[in-house]
C-alpha cells in the first residue's frame, strides 16, 4: 500500500489557477455583500458555511466596517473562537469591540492557551480584566501567565496542553493512555519523555510510536537531541530553531529547565512569515505598518520615518548649497548631479538589501564579513567602471564637454564604490552595536551616498572645470 | 501525566543569548580553521561530531574555498547526503565539483526524493546525466520524474514515500501493518486514505491514529477535508495554504486527482521564507542574488536593474534640463529640488512596500483596493501638508524668501499626495495585468516620483517666482 503508482507523464499547463487556492475571491465577497444587504440570511449561510474558519477571519477583513457586524451574527457561535483568532491583528481590535465581554470569554475559553492571549492580548487594560473575570478560575490562571511573558517570546507562543510521559513507560502503555483519556490536546505532534522533576529528557515522533512494537519502552526509542526552548526566548530565535532543524514541535522550558509548554510548527510558520516580512517593512520605514490601521494611525508611523529622512534630504542640500556659484556658472552640473546620487542610493540599496537578509539567516556573521565587504567593494568597483563609461560617455556628448564627461564618471566609480562598501559596513556595524540593521541601514547609507554623490561630482566639477 | 506544573513566576532576564541558539558562532569557525591549518584531525571530529548535519552544512558555508574541501574529508560519509542537501544553493554548486560522479550517486541515492531531486538540479546537463547513470534503476525513474516537474513547483516538492490505506481499514490494521513494514518513509505526519483507484478521500493525523480504539474504521475518524495539491502547482500557493490552513502535510495528486506524493511542512517552512524573502530582494532590484555568488555575477545580475534605474534618472535629468535658465536665475531652485523628489520617494517607498506585501498575502484584492487607494491618498495629503509647512518655512527662513518657500510647500502636497496614489496604483495595476508587482513597482514609482517631484517644484518655481 506504500508506494505511489507511477506518476503519469503530465502535461504543465502553465500555473494552477489560483481560484483553486484561493477560497475568498473578490466574487465571493461581492456576492456576500449583495447578500447582506439583501438581508439573505439564508444564502449568506450557504455561502460561508463550507469556509474554512481562516477564510471567514480573511472575509471579515475584505468587509467595509459597517457589513462586518452584520456578517458576524451569520457565524455560528461554535466557529466563533477559531474565527476570533484567526483574525488579523488589526481588524480583530475593531471586531473584539462589537462583542460583549462575557460573550469575549466564552469564545476565549474554547481556545489553547496560546490562541486565547492572542485574541485578548491587544484589549485595554479594562476591558482584558473584564473578560478574565468571565473566564473559569483554571483557565484564567493559565491565560494571566500567558499574558506575563513579554510579547514576541516563547512564552506567547507555546501551547500548555501536551503529552509527557515518565521513561520507564512502555509505547504499549503511551498507546493506552492516549486511548483512555478524554481531554487531550486538541493536537500534537511528539511525546515528550520526562525525568520525574519534569525535565524534558527526549521525545518520540508519533510516527514512531506507531511504527514501534508494544512492549519496548519509550526511553529506548526517543530521540534524545531535544531543541529545548527557554520562554523567555525572542521567537525570531524560536523559527530560526524551527527552520533550520525541520521541527515539527519543541518543548518550552522554565528557568529551571522543566518542561511547560510546547510549541508547534504551525504557529511558527506564521512566525517566520512575519519576521522576513518585518525586515521588508523595517528597510522601507513601514514598521508594524498594517493595511487596516487607520487613515491617521497610518499617517503618524509613517511620519517620523520621512522626518528623518528630511534630515538627510537636508543635509544634502546645503552640500549643493556649498557649490551654488559653480552651478551658476556651469548649470549642467545640477542637471546631471542626481545621476550620481540616485545610482550610488540605488546600488547601496542592493548590497544593503542583501546584506541585511544575510544577517538576519545568519548567513553574514563576523567569519566571513570580511571576504563579502571585499566582495562588495569589487563588484561596486566593477559597475562603477561600466557606468562611468556610459554616462560619462552620454554627458559628455549630450553637454559637448569632455571635461564633463571625465568628471561625471570619476564621481561615479567614487560613488558606486562607497555605495557597496557603506551597504555592508553599515548593516555589520549596526549588529555589531547591537542594533537592528533593518531599521537603521537605510537611513545612514542613503545619507552616506546622497552627502557624497552630490560632493564628489559637485566637488570635482567645482575643482577641474571651473 | 498531560497537564505541565504550574509555571513558576520568572525573572525575564532580556533576550535569551544568540550562543544558545546558534551552534556555529565565530569563535567554533575560528577553532575550526585553526584545527585545518595545523592538520588535527581529532580536534575537527570532536568538534563536527555533535554537530546537526543542519549546522554542519552551515559551517561548510562560513569557510573559504580551500578549507571547504579539507573539512569534508572529516564528515563522515553516512551524514554527507543529509549535509549536501541542507547546504545553501550556490555553495552547493561548488561543493558538488569536488565529487566525483558515483560518489555524488551514492549520497544522492540516501536522500528522499525532493531532497535528492534538489541537490542534483543544479548541475550542468552532462554531469547530472552521469551522476544518475550511477543511481540504481528504480531510484532513477523517481530522480527523473521529478526533474520534470518545473522548478518551484509543487512536484519539485513533494515526497513520493508515503502512508496510503484503503477506507475499509481498521485503525488496529494500520497499526500493524505500520509495526510490520520495514520500508516506511523516514517521516510521515497523516496517514492518507485512498480510494480503490488511488485518489485521496480522506486523512487521519497520527495523534488520531493513536487516540481512537483500534476496531474503528479509518474512514469513521478521517478528515475528509482534504487541500489537494496539483503537482503543477506553483510553490507560493502550497505555502499559502500551509500557512492558511495550518497544514502539517498536503497529498500531491496528478490531473487525474490520484495521491502521487506528500507535501510536509518542513519543506514549506523553507519555502514561505524564501518566497517573502525573495520579494524583498525583487523590490531592491536584487532578486536571485546570493550572498555567496562569485564577484562577477553579483556584478552581472545587479547591473541590468542599476541600467534600468539609469534610465528613470536620465529623465528626471532631462526634467531639470528643461528648466536650466530657471536654475541660472534661482540657483536655490537646484539646491530645493532634491528635498521634494527624495521626500516622494521614500513615501511612495512606504506605501509601495506595504503594497506589495499585501498583495502578496491576499490582504489587498479588487475587493478592497478603492478604499485602501483612498485611505492612501489621504495619508499621503495629511503627511504632505505638514511637511510642507515644515520645509516651506525652513526653506523660506533659509533663503529669506517667502515665495520659494511657498512652492516648495505646494510642490510638496502635490509631490506626496502623487507618492501615495503610485505607491498603490502601480502594484495594484502590475498584478491586473499579471506581472509580479514586487519585481517592477520600484522602477515604475520612483519614476513617477523623481519626473514629478523634479517637474511640479521647478515647475512652479518658474512660473511664480521668475
Amino acid at each position: 500500500m506504500k508506494d505511489a503508482p507511477e506518476t503519469p507523464d503530465i502535461e504543465l499547463e502553465g500555473d494552477a489557477t489560483p481560484d483553486a487556492v484561493y477560497a475568498v475571491t473578490p466574487e465571493f465577497v461581492r456576492a456576500i455583500v449583495q447578500g447582506l444587504q439583501d438581508g439573505d440570511s439564508d444564502l449568506i449561510r450557504e455561502l460561508i458555511n463550507p469556509l474554512h474558519t481562516a477564510d471567514t477571519a480573511d472575509l471579515i477583513g475584505f468587509l467595509p466596517g459597517d457589513q462586518r457586524e452584520a456578517l458576524l451574527d451569520h457565524i455560528s457561535s461554535d466557529l466563533m473562537p477559531e474565527v476570533l483568532s484567526a483574525l488579523d491583528e488589526s481588524i480583530r481590535d475593531d471586531v473584539v469591540e462589537l462583542f460583549e465581554p462575557s460573550e469575549l470569554a466564552a469564545a476565549v475559553s474554547e481556545l489553547e492557551t496560546d490562541d486565547a492571549v492572542y485574541v485578548i492580548e491587544d484589549l485595554d487594560q479594562a476591558q482584558q480584566e473584564e473578560v478574565l473575570r468571565s473566564v473559569p478560575a483554571e483557565e484564567r490562571a493559565a491565560l494571566e501567565e500567558g499574558l506575563n511573558f513579554e510579547e514576541d517570546t516563547a512564552g506567547r507562543l507555546m501551547q500548555r496542553d501536551l503529552i509527557a510521559v515518565p521513561a520507564y513507560w512502555t509505547i504499549g502503555q503511551t498507546i493506552d493512555y492516549l486511548r483512555e483519556t478524554d481531554d487531550l490536546p486538541d493536537a500534537f505532534h511528539q511525546i515528550f519523555v520526562v525525568d520525574p522533576s519534569y525535565h524534558p529528557i527526549g521525545a518520540v515522533d508519533l510516527d514512531r510510536v506507531l511504527r514501534t512494537k508494544r512492549p519496548v519502552k519509550v526511553v529506548d526509542v526517543m530521540d534524545a537531541d531535544l531543541r529545548r526552548v527557554p520562554v523567555e526566548m525572542d521567537q525570531e530565535h524560536v523559527g530560526y530553531l524551527f527552520q533550520q532543524y525541520g521541527l515539527l514541535s519543541a518543548p518550552a522550558v522554565d528557568p529551571e529547565g522543566r518542561l511547560v509548554g510546547v510549541i508547534m510548527v504551525d504557529d511558527i510558520v506564521e512566525v517566520i512569515h512575519e519576521e522576513v516580512e518585518e525586515d521588508t517593512l523595517r528597510l522601507a520605514g513601514v514598521a508594524g505598518d498594517d493595511l487596516n490601521e487607520s487613515v491617521t494611525d497610518t499617517a503618524r508611523t509613517r511620519f517620523s520615518w520621512l522626518l528623518v529622512n528630511l534630515g538627510t534630504a537636508a543635509m544634502a542640500s546645503l552640500v549643493i548649497a556649498a557649490f551654488d556659484t559653480s552651478i551658476e556658472k556651469l548649470v549642467a552640473l545640477a542637471i546631471l548631479m542626481p545621476i550620481v546620487a540616485s545610482m550610488g542610493g540605488n546600488a547601496a540599496t542592493q548590497t544593503m538589501t542583501v546584506a541585511v537578509r544575510s544577517i538576519a539567516t545568519r548567513e553574514l556573521t563576523a567569519t566571513n564579513a570580511m571576504r563579502i565587504i571585499w566582495k562588495e567593494v569589487l563588484v561596486g568597483g566593477i559597475n562603477g567602471i561600466l557606468f562611468a563609461v556610459l554616462t560619462g560617455a552620454a554627458g559628455g556628448l549630450f553637454f559637448q564637454d569632455i571635461g564633463l564627461g571625465l568628471v561625471l564618471g570619476a564621481a561615479m566609480v567614487i560613488n558606486m564604490v562607497l555605495a557597496g562598501l557603506a551597504g555592508i559596513v553599515v548593516p555589520l556595524g549596526l549588529e555589531r552595536r547591537g542594533i537592528d540593521p533593518a531599521v537603521a541601514s537605510t537611513v545612514f547609507v542613503t545619507t552616506i551616498t546622497d552627502v557624497f554623490g552630490f560632493f564628489s561630482f559637485l566637488g570635482l566639477g567645482a575643482w577641474l572645470l571651473l
